[in-house]
């Protein structure tokens, strides 16, 4: 227990070194959990840090990520990192960021938007048991502020749920956010009552004393059948009396870090043997098979959600790595398709958005291929969750079903209208829009080679099958559907069959109009709408979206991106939908046939 | 009692026309709730219908908000509505949506995307005791599948903490969600256990049970310091054999309604006289006095968040209506300020970004005026509720502090670079972006009096002062803060700053460039745009935000609807940073002086 307190030390002394060098940081947020990380590292974390790739390494997440100090701290103590390195925290080019992210190969996932490094370890935990079949544990810090956040008792119930014995909550009660006293202070039987009603074991500890701590992280390991939570008592900045249990020191370096360093006993240059996994097992991975996609005959309908999900469920057969998920409206999504298929690879995560992201991202951390689904709309409920993905350089399939208003009668609670603008907003991102149901079969297994987050848009109701099954949509591609030296019209998914009928109406009247399929929102096919633009008189977008950041802002930027002035005219809807058939609501947010025809009447004249 | 069941009979038989008549709609969700509504109407429920405005109103949410047909059969009922317009549900342009809106003068918020409905309700609650001190009572009937969104967690835990007895939460556990079964089914005790833990009082109930449901009403009304949950054993589709208890039957008309319209014991016509409140009380109000704003001096330094928080602070003295909350990081956004001068209209919300926006928009149900402020990247997390919040017709200010890679070391989980698609792509928001202290300042009381979301995003780091105090932002409006007719610089925020910077390298040139200062992104300087597209060789807009849907995209579509072509470039960021200072920042993304001056050489060239 000596050589924990002092290698626990050594952590706090660390973290106020590198914050010192960096002129910013959170040490005192460090501070309070080093004797927990003590243990872990001396005893019980299984990581092979020569070898992070190793599958049965175990994986530490902090989801407290402002406490990137402590963790790189303990990555020194180990010897993944040397020294000088530890010490460009936070410097342009350092790979010791603020926060931590996975340009360092012992961090799975970016953290430092608090609630999500929990979700994620869930998800991680899931992969483990009921994915890879192997004995790795998942060990996550958490701070008592980040508590209440709502996507961490997502978390919980999930691990319960799944009943996740491989997963270990260490949760640092330091009392003291970020401006004050969190919600429950000391109150450690806040957290553990409410852990334990959600059917996990619970551990309350004085986050200080070695012995405790190593008892109740053998109570942790030796616990079956439920997740173990262990709830200590710290001390924010514990033992640097300048900081030490006082508000207003948060985010900050000490102001005397030298005395600080005394306190503490002085600088140690302790190594830390942490064990490496020795079982020798191999995850499971699933047989891959031949299999046709779905394909439908041209001039029948269907609805690209249903394309998704037979085609989903195609795409399963031929690959094992394929995972499916769904946030418990896999009848509308069709994501049942895969359920049926490949029951064992079919994660039902209830109404619970933010988990079922964080599930994902666990899942491609230990190299699943995760496709989950809900309606469009309802993928706004983990943006966060998406855009912190891609600060985790995270590969995932989403798809959202029913968009825009052309679903009709729901009502607009449930129409995406903002979803191609916040998914275009992702870095990396790819924004895909099927209009038939071959399209959507065919994009599936290029989402599923593609780096990044990559988002599909599928509506509600059937359409038209314009495609052959054999056709091939490469993504950052676009189809010229109906050719046309007059005017371009541009849609894609829904708005493609008005754009369509739209070309049909003008014709009669003798204006040639060219229908553009742009299927790929992101990336784009510039050189097709820059020969649009130069070979008529203007191009009119047309989506069942808002007006900003959708499929005619990305056609826009992308003719400004080569250069190339063209009359636009956007068509998007600009009223808020209520209730009505799909045909009434097109008409009236003026993105239907008759609307698309009057505008470009309007750019030929 | 015989008259309550007869009344739940007639909510179930007109929940079963409507959507018969409809052809779509959620006749079982509404059945299995039938009783608890009847019991409510039928003496707890306290509503003058005829006075929507009462503010003794009681306040009746449908978290459920697919249970519409029950909503409409109770207005129904009560004689707010008449059966011909209840029958119009689902049709266009009928105020019957598929999910309430406010379209109808007793449903305070949109409800539909599951889990937001409870969580607002905790704000009306809040609002009631702490703002108005009123006694009236507020009943939120949620489904048992959404209790899986974390949300409903946060409002558990802050109805708790502002211990919240006018809160009581009708829990309608009919076991089946859309797919199947819940992940507890009828275990009960799994959601009381949960909400005692949390510090609830919790009643588990028959929810067939007239005497029981009255008893359970009864016992809610007379519990005081905490909010109470009646955990209600349901059947969905009760007292229909072709639909009870069975799954598969979401979301859709019976197939034979007739039948099930005798098998309910046929059409009833039954009043219910629901009680108005009789207090006459009046809600408190806050003064209003005069008081300066802030005003910095030319040339000096501030964070526009620093003028945010002391601005708010000054705006809440001259208004009695402004109330302030923020997410546990009020000493970043300044928010403190107003905590400091209006410590009774300021509400933490620790780390509960979602729980922040559901009290705001309750707030604003009941005449507030609230700003609700955070990291702009964090408001990524609320953005299912930002966006319900536009179909409620809510007015809400919002701020999202420590924008951009101008925030410096922190990294990108604390940068929001989305944040400008995601808010612009809100039906009806405003989109502001202060570039000094004296603007950031003086945008706030045009926020207070604007219709809609209205979102401020600020930056972290102080910047020159280049306005003087008195003078005016009209939304909508921009400055032109530099003349020149060679090439426009758009910029706003940091950005604007660097444009200024890369303006005066030009000038040494021998390149005139304008500057335009494009503070409002949302609604946009259409006309002060176009000019410069026309008076200059074109425009490069800098902005420090993803590429898409930001600035740069809001200019382009500016241009476009005013039919104006030119030549423009956009700056933004495209690679993912990391740590490091600002200006090392700045520069990697390419929005910094040096890159806007080589993009506009290249333009002028």
């Amino acid at each position: 227990m000596e050589f924990r307190h002092e290698l626990a030390q050594q952590l706090r002394v660390d973290s106020i070194r590198s914050s010192a060098a960096a002129g910013s940081g959170h040490p005192t947020s460090s501070m309070s959990a080093a004797d927990l990380m003590a243990a872990l590292l001396d005893g019980h974390l299984r990581l092979d840090f020569a070898h992070p790739d190793n599958p049965e390494n175990d994986h530490l997440i902090f989801s407290k990520g402002h406490a990137s100090p402590l963790l790189y701290a303990c990555f020194k103590a180990a010897g993944a990192i040397e020294d000088a390195e530890m010490m460009t925290f936070r410097e342009f080019g350092s790979r010791m960021e603020g926060h931590p992210t996975p340009v360092l190969p012992w961090v799975d996932v970016a953290t430092g938007s608090l609630g999500q490094g929990l979700p994620i370890g869930v998800g991680l935990g899931m992969t483990i048991s009921a994915l890879d079949n192997l004995d790795n544990r998942v060990w996550v810090l958490c701070g008592d502020s980040e508590m209440a956040e709502g996507s961490i008792w997502e978390a919980f119930e999930h691990a319960a749920h799944y009943r996740l014995d491989n997963v270990t909550a260490l949760i640092d009660v330091n009392r003291l956010g970020q401006t004050g006293e969190t919600m429950h202070g000391w109150e450690l039987s806040a957290y553990s009552a409410r852990a334990r009603a959600i059917g996990w074991h619970a551990i309350e500890v004085d986050g200080h004393d070695p012995s405790a701590i190593e008892e109740a992280f053998n109570e942790a390991e030796s616990t079956t059948g439920r997740p173990t939570a262990i709830v200590a008592r710290t001390l924010k900045g514990k033992g640097v009396s300048e900081v030490e249990d006082r508000t207003g020191k948060h985010g900050k370096p000490l102001e005397d870090s030298e005395a600080a360093i005394s306190e503490l006993g002085g600088y140690r240059d302790l190594d830390v043997k942490v064990s490496a996994p020795e079982g020798g097992k191999r995850p499971r991975r699933f047989d891959s098979a031949a299999a046709e996609l779905p394909s439908y005959e041209l001039g029948s309908s269907v609805a690209t959600r249903k394309a998704y999900g037979q085609g989903l469920r195609a795409l399963g057969t031929r690959r094992g790595d394929v995972v499916a998920m769904d946030g418990e409206v896999s009848n509308s999504t069709h994501s049942e398709q895969f359920r049926e298929g490949h029951p064992e690879r079919y994660f039902e995560m209830y109404i619970a958005e933010q988990q079922m992201l964080a599930t994902a991202v666990g899942m491609q951390v230990r190299g699943w291929t995760p496709f989950s689904s809900t309606f469009a709309a309802f993928l706004t409920r983990a943006y966060d969750f998406i855009r912190m993905a891609a600060v985790s350089r995270a590969d995932l399939c989403l798809m959202g079903s029913h968009a825009g208003v052309a679903i009709g009668e729901d009502g607009p609670s449930q129409m995406a209208l903002e979803d191609l603008a916040a998914m275009r907003a992702v870095h990396g991102s790819t924004v895909l829009y099927p209009c038939d149901g071959n399209q959507a079969a065919q994009l599936l297994e290029p989402m599923a080679d593609r780096s990044g987050i990559c988002y599909m848009r599928t509506s509600r109701g059937a359409s038209p099958v314009i495609y052959g099954p054999e056709e091939q949509f490469p993504v950052g591609g676009s189809k010229t559907v109906r050719d046309g030296d007059h005017v371009t019209l541009v849609g894609a998914g829904v708005t493609l069959h008005e754009a369509l009928a739209a070309a049909d109406r003008l014709a009669e009247e003798g204006i040639r109009a060219r229908v553009v399929d742009l299927y790929s929102i992101k990336p784009i096919d510039s050189e097709t709408l820059r020969s649009a633009a130069n070979q008529t008189a203007g191009l009119i977008t047309v989506e069942d979206h808002w007006p900003e950041g959708g499929l005619g802002d990305a056609v826009l930027a992308a003719l400004a991106d080569t250069g190339t002035t063209a009359p636009v005219r956007k068509l998007a809807v600009s009223v808020m939908p209520g209730s009505g058939k799909p045909a009434e609501l097109l008409g009236q947010a003026g993105i239907d046939a008759t609307a698309i025809a009057e505008a470009a009447r309007g750019l030929v004249r």
